[in-house]
């Protein structure tokens, strides 16, 4: 199955990649966008108010979500709580969107989550953030396969962005 | 610097693993190996019980890894709990050695953690613990070249055991 038309589009997250999925997408599809400061708001931290988005939008071809928090430190100053904080801000959070969400999502659809370059490209400072992004890679490639009534799931690992010139000075050479 | 002569090596896990890492390291090393059922005795998911075996078994050279215990479930029955257990028992768990263990260990020393096949070739049912096996590649990635006084920290990801025929079905091909 596969939804050449129009679809009906959930993206959560409206920073860089948020805005960026957006303007690709809201000519072609009926677009909604969700953030902590929209309405419907949602925070993807909160499984409660994951499936309230969900009861509020209703069924939807495909979910994008382009937001997840984790904590830059020197490996020396890495906490264990710093660990846990990352898995649950950007890989624990983004996976709760896509166990919660499965039921609205038609046959054929799709999720879509955003990891990074830094699960192949670490810098100083990012072991916690390289670690969530290789967790939900991982993740991804692993349950895929196993996701019923046709959905895919697809994570995008985005490289420094050109919107982002302050952290242009730690990927020097990369394309932008 | 290096550890061209015997070392002292402490070898957490006397499983699989830990009994071949210790095969093939006890002729040429001291080595100690320490589990839930040796004494001195360690669970790596008790921080505290980390700190214990160190105080007990004071200096290294290197310090190694063999243990870690995630769920296995279809996609379907695996909930945010089984995620997190993944990710405490084999990876957090794995991390909490090398910093807890850090002190103990000498300058040109070494850290070595262990990973799985899963990360690279999952499995039905082994999203939890291929996402594990790939947080703490990506980790170890990241983190190694933070890692002070010229400490090494390396992951093996061991293959599909000879010694575990019960998973030799899921694997067909791999050369074991």
């Amino acid at each position: 199955m596969c939804h050449a038309g129009r679809m009906r589009i959930l993206i959560i997250g409206t920073g860089h990649v948020g805005s960026a999925a957006r303007a690709a997408l809201e000519a072609s599809h009926d677009v909604i966008v969700a953030s902590r400061s929209t309405t419907p708001a949602v925070d993807i931290t909160d499984q409660a108010s994951i499936q309230a988005l969900f009861e509020t939008v209703g069924t939807v071809d495909a979910v994008v979500t382009t937001v997840g928090k984790v904590p830059f430190k020197p490996l020396a100053d890495l906490t264990r709580d710093d660990l846990e904080a990352g898995l649950a801000g950007k890989v624990l959070s983004q996976i709760d969107v896509v166990r919660i969400g499965l039921p609205y999502v038609t046959d054929g659809g799709s999720f879509t989550v955003t990891s990074g370059v830094l699960a192949r490209e670490p810098i100083r400072t990012s072991a916690a953030a390289s670690m969530a992004n290789g967790a939900l890679e991982t993740y991804v490639m692993a349950a895929a396969p196993e996701m019923p009534r046709g959905i895919r799931l697809n994570a995008v690992s985005p490289s420094v962005l050109a919107s982002s010139p302050q952290h242009h000075a730690a990927f020097a050479g990369f394309p932008r």
